[in-house]
């Protein structure tokens, strides 16, 4: 497994494997990987003749009072991971070496980025864009790997990749869960005791939403208030950041439920701001 | 030569070209094509293995009073300039094939967009970079082809590529003129003979100041009202958009013409605007 720094390093191993026309799979990440990264990696490797990772905490995709220093890091253990299931290239740039310079370019995606996570997190997303089009032009991936637990980021990254003809595939893997339900993520690791007792309620919620949605589709303002009711008896130490119930493809809040719908929240213990979502289909749709 | 109309139909030619490991060289153009599109097409000749041009009238750029609907087209009369000069593929893409959709994806360039052109022509860079891009993914080429008379244009392309680490080179070409002096632009068409007669004045003006700074080194002021006093007598037809004296690099206004600098100015015969610079190096620089 080779270990880059800068996109030169990156393109000298990656240039023998294009020109050899392998193909080529990208996972992006903020690194701190845990089961549901590796399972981008798995799909990776299972799809692609050769994986490459990056890891990097892109400054840009955080806002001034988020939790940009205190973000996860476990570089060595990364590596080693990434090792064990078979990634050829690991891009590991240090922040000078993405960002040489100020950096006066943005990518920015209107409409799908101002909702959900983007209305609490104003220019997460074009910090997002910025950095996954950086990656993608260093390392110049057929497929680039992302998870389903970020929906609307991949949904971003798909409008993203379509309007500006991208060449490339964009593969969104599902969410990976604990065994009690929990949405793998780095971010988990700032829960204490009794707020990880507590933060599989955001998966509760959604199921117990999918339900009510299946058995009745009930107007969207009554899901959402029964996610809130069922937040506030299983999470009473959450702080509800959002609950919408929107459409899968634009994004948009809807007002029934009777076309398929996504369910997505947003919850905050603390410090640890939560995502999770569930996709419910339309009616008749298989179960 | 090839024509393709499809990012699909470029990718088809194109393969082939790459596998050869042949250097490409991309030449965007909005058509109606002058001698200054064709001094792109042979540096990117004498440069490359295999030189594209794309033709594409991009509604993006243009502001809702500006000439879209008016910009002079001659696809044929490009196709066998193309031809005649070695272009190994022409990309002319119909509006539906560039824009399947809505366009939510937006590349802009802070700061060096919001000066010059960019001032009176709000969103036009975004729209030139967005476009860009997409030519620059469609087409995957080694080096990339702009003209200097859009000075500001090559200058936020450059910054750009470098910004988004696009994997190529961005090439800028000297202003190819007319005999008496004034720049090459499908513009020019627009002209009426009165028109054209005072046309010149652009570059008589910047020739004027350049000449000024020369000897004088006087602050920029002064050589605004210099270049605007000029105009007025030349160019009586034409009205003023600007005259700005700046920093090549960063293209913010100077106070001084101690440094290098860059005279830039746009000024609108009826329809037709009409932009020219000069970069004026610093003294010691050679003449």
């Amino acid at each position: 497994m080779k270990i880059a720094e800068t996109a030169r390093q990156v393109r000298e191993v990656l240039n023998p494997v294009r020109r050899a026309e392998k193909t080529l799979g990208l996972v992006p990440t903020m690194g701190a990987l845990h089961e549901g990264h590796l399972s981008l990696i798995d799909a990776a490797r299972a799809d692609c003749d050769f994986v490459a990772v990056s890891i990097f905490v892109n400054p840009l995709q955080f806002g001034p009072n988020e939790d940009l220093a205190a973000y996860p890091r476990a570089p060595e253990r990364d590596l080693a991971a990434c090792e064990a299931r078979g990634v050829g290239l690991v891009f590991l740039p240090p922040v000078e070496a993405m960002y040489a310079g100020e950096c006066l370019t943005q990518v920015s995606v209107a409409r799908l980025s101002e909702t959900l996570c983007g209305a609490s997190r104003p220019g997460h997303f074009a910090g997002v864009c910025t950095v996954v089009t950086k990656l993608l032009h260093i390392v110049q991936p057929d497929r680039a790997y992302f998870g389903a637990k970020d929906y609307q980021q991949a949904a971003i990254i798909r409008k993203m990749v379509f309007d500006l003809d991208f060449p490339l595939t964009v593969v969104v893997c599902p969410t990976v869960r604990e065994a009690d339900g929990l949405a793998m993520s780095s971010r988990n690791a700032y829960l204490t005791p009794e707020q990880r007792r507590q933060a599989p309620a955001l998966y509760g919620a959604l199921k117990m939403a999918e339900g009510l949605i299946r058995r009745e589709r009930p107007p969207a303002d009554a899901v959402q208030a029964a996610v809130r009711r069922y937040l506030a008896r299983h999470a009473a130490d959450g702080m509800i950041d959002y609950v919408q119930i929107v459409d899968p493809a634009e994004l948009s809040d809807v007002q029934t439920t009777d076309s398929a719908v996504l369910i997505a929240l947003a919850v905050k213990f603390g410090g640890a701001r939560l995502i999770d979502n569930l996709l419910v289909d339309a009616p008749g749709g298989d179960d």
